[in-house]
């Protein structure tokens, strides 16, 4: 197979030989589901138990406060309609730099009766504290803002935030799917009452997330049914990959300080040389994770990029909704006041824990190269 | 490890080693979020719409009629909560043995001003017509009723309950998670608007399931964001479970026909065994599937029987519903008029593809030794 050099760890991450190792059995000779009372049972049910204490050790929680859900978006989307179909309508206020799956859900409550808010937050993508401030005097019900933003990195100070809403009453949620394993996460810390987790952006499997939740919100589950995870998450839990991220969520902690040091200083050499090609940097006066650089050149495509470095054998992220036909201008650059003809250029680069200087270097030629020849191509049309 | 007889198939499914070989790739070099546009990307791309055909093509459907979602309880729960959000409130029918992840976000909907009703079965399990054409004649909005029973097997006639439905303008439902692969599931033939299905009952991966639709019903997510899966499934997509379940698809209608002719005498052999044992069996003059047997030996506690089989070696299920801390008899047996404390005896054999005559008659003796082990325990307390 053509391996490109995979420099997309923010969309997806490889799985670290560990965590294949806790889930291979489960392809083979384990199987079993948790709710069965027979040995094949009690033996998922073993295994998941273990994972959650794992995760609940990775974000300074109790295992008991560790909800297993399919996924981040899942989680983010329990905790914003768990809540909501439990209280009474309020307003509901998210960050403008949210993911899709704070923002779309946050939306919808609109139909039942929420008054929906995106709170601004400044040109480097950090959250706007005086507009901040005049929000929680409106005593919200639910906040949302995330940890470290997927595309540009920036990671907001939540505590002081969760602060402010917690002392007026209100539920406070951060998205902590790209900060795992790439900051420090400690969900006491932080208090926060929900915090979502994502297991494939930790070189975990995908098809495993966890909502953690303080157990005084009350909460309605999106998948109702058998009664599994305290009544909030049914369906037969996914062992193999649960006891794959509880092995992620081990790893990654234990990595993680010697993995970002190497990687931010990677980081520095590849934004040296992005500078030098004519980049503007996004959210760089920012606090940012080590890994993440969001960028763009002025007047270049950025899907057309991302297609000629895909071809020249790098893959990296544009900074367009890029699920959809036709894409969209990255609603995180639009919030932090970006045009979107620039917005429309933005790349993103998120590095792994098995990149190397050679791929950085590798990678700024071939960019130089592929800006050269759609620069001549440009001049050639104008 | 101690590895018992198997014989709890509606449960879980081990994997077949066919659906491993397609999966193990992405637990090792394989890789890629399938919203990625880079070689990585379009491989995982690639994947899950080969998978998408596989399923379709296993029910009679069109791929793009395929909704992957976590898992059967989701594919329910996004049939029921999304026609929910999307209409008017109104009736909603579901049978009385249908399995919780129907009947809880049904019975939730009557805080959004719809009303519930549960349409009554007969003694071995069948919708009761009479009851069933009165109700239709309300014009419920949505219909829910299962195709093949978890607990009893038994197997309902949708097609022209379905045509009913659909005739008055209502929408029909059907969960069909226990019926792949062990009866003929047909999405056109059916005639209903939504059909749920699950890889692990087949074979195949937790963590995969479907949901077809048909494409006129207007559908909200229950995962809402980055818009994966026609926006109807937000979350990056679970390639590695959903290249299983493609593959599982296929097998499974292979060798449906051979392999549950044979599981059919199998259970014959079984159901002989047990009616000589005492046993009275569920559903036994309804149309059933040809692996499941569902019985009871009067004043004999259930859970106890699966204890004591499984310290002998045999993996049985009980009647009861199990992912509580208290378990409750089975509500399918009570909604067919059994008493609660027969129903509270009840035992769940169901077979698979690796049984055979020697499982089964070793099953028999231990189930006979248990029983005497038991009654003599009884008639000492007694």
């Amino acid at each position: 197979m053509f391996a490109p050099t995979y420099l997309d760890h923010n969309a997806t991450t490889p799985l670290a030989p560990e965590v294949r190792e806790v889930m291979l059995p489960w392809l083979g000779e384990r199987f079993g589901n948790a709710s069965s009372r027979h040995e094949y049972g009690r033996a998922a049910r073993k295994a998941i138990e273990e994972a959650r204490g794992q995760v609940a050790a990775a974000v300074n929680a109790h295992p008991s406060e560790v909800i297993f859900t399919s996924g981040g978006s899942e989680a983010n989307n329990l905790f914003i309609k768990g809540v909501a179909a439990q209280a009474k309508p309020g307003l509901i206020a998210v960050s403008g730099v949210e993911h899709p799956c704070v923002r779309e859900p946050a939306r919808q409550l609109v139909r039942s009766g929420w008054r929906y808010h995106e709170l601004a937050v400044d040109g480097a993508g950090r959250i706007d504290r005086a507009a901040f401030d005049t929000l929680v005097s409106e005593k919200p019900r639910l906040v949302s803002v995330m940890l470290a933003n997927n595309e540009t990195g920036v990671v907001q100070d939540i505590a002081p935030l969760a602060h402010e809403v917690r002392v007026r009453g209100g539920w406070m949620h951060t998205d902590a799917v790209q900060a795992l394993g790439r900051m420090d996460v400690d969900f006491r810390a932080l208090g926060v009452h929900g915090l979502a987790l994502s297991a494939h952006k930790i070189y975990g499997p995908i098809g495993a997330g966890a909502l953690i939740v303080d157990k005084r919100v009350d909460l309605a589950p999106v998948v109702a049914g058998g009664g599994q995870e305290r009544n909030l998450r049914s369906g037969t839990e996914n062992v193999m990959a649960i006891a794959g991220f509880g092995r992620a969520c081990e790893l990654v902690v234990t990595a993680r300080a010697e993995r970002m040091a190497r990687l931010e200083t990677l980081r520095a050499h590849l934004e040296h040389g992005l500078s030098g090609l004519g980049a503007c940097i996004f959210g760089f006066a920012a606090p940012r994770l080590g890994n993440t650089s969001f960028f763009a050149f002025p007047h270049v495509d950025g899907e057309t990029l991302v297609g000629r470095l895909d071809r020249a054998g790098f893959a990296v992220a544009s900074g367009s909704a890029c699920s959809s036909a036709h894409p969209e201008p990255s609603h995180t650059l639009l919030a932090m006041g970006v045009a979107p003809e620039l917005a429309r250029s933005a790349l993103r680069v998120s590095l792994g824990a098995a990149n190397t200087r050679q791929d950085v270097d590798g990678f700024l030629q071939a960019l130089g190269e592929s800006l050269a020849s759609l620069r001549t191509l440009t001049a050639m049309v104008v």
